[in-house]
């Protein structure tokens, strides 16, 4: 049995996570992919960190050539966050012949014709199923079982954090300063919460959304955006009153005329459709489809196991076609 | 561009909904598929039933050998329904070298082993993504992005009839009887309604979602199962008064000792859970995963479009193996 042999770039919660689930779940993978595949070598400056995992020390590097230019990997998993390096690495990977899997939605979204037409150039496998929606598996499902459909519009839940902030405030009755504090504490929000409450991050996720339903790359600076810093408790309860929640949603729609229409903002949900009732870090996304009417999927939209297990599966569908 | 030629098995609702999805999505299908498609030779003995589309006469046939005899023929499409002779006919084209695409939940759970060893044999493509959930796509969902993970339980709301049923039951606080002969009227639920209310059609998507999570296949009559025709009005009240929603449930679990527990039967879902607020005639599955944790997939259990996108999904991914 071949062994597909793997360079591991970033090993934070993510990376950590991923090298996790595949100790954890080895049988299973092994059995989907039809190979062995092991994490040969890890880029990653602090090797001594107490991850809960055990990794032999001569797999780490601080030289990412290690990878790039070492023949027996097959594929790159890229696991850094930012843009940068990463969008250079994984461009870097391709041109050395490695298949490449991202959850890096900012790398993906802000270079996303680069990064898909460099993968063809170089005749690899691209892919980000963990990108939007962490562990719910909407990318491959989009471009696998529903491709028969033409897409009309998606409707997305795809930010844990402002979703966590909006629920508690809605249940709670508590004003945003006081429950993002009690997120940040909890570790739901970051220290610095702003590419999560100001819908950079949504943003983000419905670039890359739109890129596969509507064939359509919107650079996520150009998608208007509106975060959740200006809801106060007055706007919940009005919503409430008309039997409506406030969600931030990532929301694209394909219009009569071809063109797409697409926002990223805080938006009343009727309490009688499905989305309304997606709370704390969940995520959901709601697509419509042409043949399928609507369907929506539903789960932890991030996590280290969660997002492990997307990019996992990746890996083993690259393996499948590899092997 | 090589076309890839299907024999269709069954004009009905289903077949007619497959044959105006790929003519209505012909563009989207062509390209994710890399070919062309054609269906060319149909089984069916109703050649001029007006079914909203336009199907050249010298399609039809009344010979089932024209499809497993002609050898132009890639792939046959099953949507008979029954278990015979549709069985037959499913491993008659297997050992006849086409691949086989079928909704057929009745089929397929009755003879699962048989199927599956016998597309092995004959080293061809066997997919049955709409004889679960319908238009959602949960088996390619469990099969591919998911399948990093060790699957701990299922629970599904996969029959829209008994669904629609509890939903007016629960909702309008009518009685069984009467909103049974009101889903009839409105085409929800068929004159005879057994398979659906006894939980029979639940217990066929259950042995076909177990043996693909658990790699465990146990005959549908095997499994324990209650129906919902001893739901009283009083004990949906009874439910409500904890906070609970009557649901009927197909349910299997992996037991630490490696074992699977399962059944279908009434169930009381408390309010807080996303199932609870599943509705109508819509169906959903809920899975949990041991690194995803838990996912839902919602959308339209049944219907010709929506079941047709999953057929097609089928073909297109036949499609790209074989082309």
């Amino acid at each position: 049995m071949k062994t597909i042999k793997i360079g591991l770039l970033g090993l934070g919660n993510i990376g950590t996570g991923t090298y996790k689930t595949l100790d954890m779940n080895r049988a299973e993978i092994e059995k989907a992919a039809g190979t062995s595949v092991d994490i040969v070598k890890i880029l990653e400056r602090d090797v001594d960190r107490d991850r809960g995992i055990t990794v032999p020390k001569e797999k780490f590097t601080s030289d990412p050539d290690d990878i790039f230019k070492n023949p027996e990997i097959d594929i790159v998993i890229e696991l850094l966050g930012g843009i940068e390096p990463a969008s250079t690495f994984m461009l870097t990977a391709m041109q050395n012949g490695k298949h490449v899997v991202s959850a890096n939605k900012a790398a993906i979204a802000a270079n996303y014709d680069k990064l898909i037409e460099t993968a063809k150039e170089n005749n690899v496998i691209f892919r980000f199923e963990a990108s939007v929606g962490g562990g719910i598996p909407i990318l491959g499902t989009l471009t696998g079982p529903l491709c028969a459909n033409r897409f009309e519009e998606v409707m997305g839940i795809v930010n844990g954090t402002t979703n966590y902030i909006l629920t508690k405030m809605t249940v709670d009755g508590l004003d945003y300063d006081t429950v993002l504090k009690d997120a940040q504490a909890k570790g739901f929000a970051e220290a610095d919460p702003t590419a999560d409450v100001e819908g950079i991050d949504a943003a983000n996720k419905l670039s890359i959304l739109m890129a596969l339903m509507f064939d359509k790359y919107i650079a996520p600076d150009k998608i208007p955006t509106t975060g959740i810093t200006h809801i106060t408790s007055e706007a919940i309860e009005d919503a409430r009153s008309r039997n409506c929640t406030i969600k931030l949603i990532a929301h694209a729609r394909k219009l009569d005329d071809g063109e797409v229409d697409y926002k990223v903002a805080p938006m009343e949900i009727s309490n009688e459709h499905p989305l309304a009732g997606i709370n704390n870090e969940f995520n959901a996304v709601f697509v419509t489809g042409n043949a399928v009417g609507d369907v929506m999927f539903y789960g932890k939209g991030a996590g280290p196991l969660p997002t492990g297990s997307a990019v996992l599966g990746d890996v083993i569908e690259i393996s499948k076609t590899i092997k």
